[in-house]
């Protein structure tokens, strides 16, 4: 039997998504600036509610990161409604014809873009996420039903009530975002099993939760973030550059999801390189796990890894490394252990670029970049909704265009078949 | 646990899809040519496995309809074969650029399109499906792990044997091919959570399979086919028009999901259209089940009509009949009952055409046109896979295209972030 509350919340979710896909653009973006003042007018209250998270927070004894992630201050809701106010300004996503033909029987067809209707969020910790996916799904038509962790809880209401008051304001009904006060984890499952009522599932956060979404929901899903990324120093690259794109791939941001986890090495230039690229990461104090013959090279200054470090996205500083015999072979590994989301080929030679681009399976393949770069931002593509490791639908940086859908029109003067 | 075989058989399968994933056009469309010719060839050999299956769908009392749909003949044969001829002469769905361009950084942006990886079909019955669908998968770089019926399993063997036959003739893997001999249920099920081995899952069938497929898998799925589609025929409407369409839409194939199942009636023009339509029906003896209002007007001709025949995707010479108040009705008839596949105004008001299309929320909306036109063909797709009613990843007639999803390539000079 579903939850009667939260079937509730996915009707009004529906209704509103039905009204919010033929709103104009005027409209959604006035919608967008009454948020974004509202943000700022209302930000006492948002603070005073914020409070009480971390107050519970620090009670539970939860990690300084962790508390980071949780607090709200005046500067951070300011970031919070300009971020709004950016969304505001892009493209509109949905009407846009992206295909159509007259023909021969004098069919005119359009295939016109359109919202996806309910978009489900489930998401860990960070409050500005509770803004950032409202605004993207009002920018694209979408109602949202976010379901925010529980630490984060008193934010989250007190964001959504002052979004919702806004969206009223003018016009749109308030049911286009909507949040699921009970943070249980069996009424996380009935979200995932709202069909009819959610058509698009986006979980964002841990392996813990994407795992949890794969298996128990029975709506379509979208699953975004795991990465296991690597960079393969080819025996012709540039080991200087090489050096530099590790450090900032590792260092720059190592908690997440494009930051590099696997150094791959080929064997000709182990010697010389792993001696750079362990003084590259030394500032920072990175943890290197290497295979025998990086032990070898670099004795105390990595420890042996495990088959488990190969699978393991760290999210710190920690990297794993791995001598390879040739390009065959650190191919081979990625293919074995990466999650599909970026890859960086570090070589001088055209022909193993272009090998390692067409044989690397990876949302996104790189030669001579950083992995950080893979990023809706950095893609253009404006802002992102999530960075997608699956095929289907959307792939990699996720912008407002995978937040729709398309139809076809059909104008006709009575034809048959 | 996992099935072993089945487990086996999705390594095959993945091992496969990757040297596949850069198999150039030209062997693609060689294994093509290779299938066409090997099924013309072992026409024998097919016909004598089809016939086993045949004698047991006499034993087990098949139906005459359920059986013709699973008799090959020499004639079905060719028109397999030829059906694989023009996959082959349709535009290569890999390595097409879709986007990209040069970020402000220098790095050098293309996206590109690829094979999703492993395809896994699901169906009933007809056994053209397996040859169709391993041409289409084969073309866009796929490879496919079949499931069809239990009814046609000598036939399905007997095809997929010649194929793999015949792709390996020209040097690529058989095991791009594969058929899941065991046709329990519970392997169905396994199929459909072979996570990491299957990229995406197509079921085709009737409405038990398709949930069925919803409800237990974990792998991404598209749901195809399921098509409660409405005609609604405004006061405006030319009405001979509308009862040309209506015939078509219901008569002219009313086993297909894009056959019409409910016709609703401005009340303005009730009177008058019903009796045209039930005269437009009466050659092919169309069963018509009404509300209070039709009963009315048709008396004898038509039965009463139960609220389960609104949500009933009849597939046979049955139409539902309702008369509507306005056209706001017939919007909320179709959200309440519509499976989203296809409806059709007959109306001759532009702002009524207008709104309709805006408002239905279907993967196709026609004005003044039968819905039987929502095809793969007949849309210039080339060939189709299905059709999806889903809004993500593909909607409506799926292609080749829709059997592609896409990685960015980037090219950079040592770029950091």
């Amino acid at each position: 039997m579903l939850n009667n509350s939260l079937m509730g919340l996915g009707v009004r979710a529906r209704k509103s998504a039905t009204e919010l896909a033929i709103a104009l653009s005027g409209v959604k973006n006035d919608a967008l600036e009454a948020i974004a003042s509202a943000v700022a007018f209302h930000m006492e209250q948002i603070l005073a509610a914020n409070a009480k998270d971390m107050a519970a927070a620090k009670e539970s004894g939860m990690s300084d990161a962790m508390q980071d992630r949780l607090l709200l201050t005046e500067d951070r809701l300011r970031d919070i409604a300009e971020a709004v106010r950016y969304v505001k300004g892009l493209e509109e996503p949905v009407g846009r014809v992206v295909g159509g033909d007259i023909r021969p029987n004098g069919l005119q067809i359009v295939k016109r873009t359109v919202p996806l209707g309910v978009v489900g969020m489930i998401y860990e910790s960070r409050p500005n996420v509770t803004v950032d996916c409202a605004a993207l799904c009002l920018k694209s038509g979408n109602a949202c039903i976010l379901r925010g962790g529980k630490e984060a809880i008193h934010s989250n209401m007190a964001l959504v009530s002052v979004m919702r008051e806004a969206v009223e304001s003018v016009g749109l009904s308030a049911d286009c975002i909507q949040l699921v006060e009970d943070t249980s984890r069996e009424t996380a499952t009935e979200l995932m099993r709202l069909n009819g009522y959610v058509d698009v599932l986006i979980p964002r956060g841990g392996a813990g939760l994407i795992a949890s979404v794969v298996k128990n929901a029975t709506v379509p899903v979208i699953e975004t973030g795991a990465g296991n990324c690597h960079i393969f120093v080819d025996a012709t690259a540039d080991l200087e550059m090489a050096a530099r794109v590790l450090n900032n791939a590792k260092t720059s941001r190592p908690s997440v999801c494009n930051a590099v986890e696997t150094l791959l090495v080929h064997r000709d230039c182990g010697a010389k390189f792993l001696p750079m690229a362990a003084d590259a990461l030394a500032h920072a104090g990175v943890e290197l796990r290497g295979c025998e013959q990086t032990v070898a090279i670099l004795g105390e200054r990595a420890k042996p890894a495990t088959e488990e470090d190969w699978a393991t996205e760290y999210d710190d500083y920690i990297l794993a490394i791995r001598v390879v015999e040739d390009m065959e072979e650190a191919i081979a590994h990625i293919e074995a252990y990466s999650t599909r989301h970026s890859e960086t080929i570090m070589t001088q030679s055209h022909d193993n670029a272009r090998l390692f681009c067409d044989r690397v399976d990876s949302a996104a393949v790189y030669v001579n970049a950083s992995t950080r770069f893979t990023d809706g931002g950095e893609f253009g593509l404006g802002a992102e909704i999530g960075i997608s490791t699956q095929k289907l639908h959307a792939r990699g940086p996720m912008g407002l265009a995978h937040l729709t859908s398309y139809k076809y029109i059909i104008n006709g003067s009575g034809q048959i078949r």
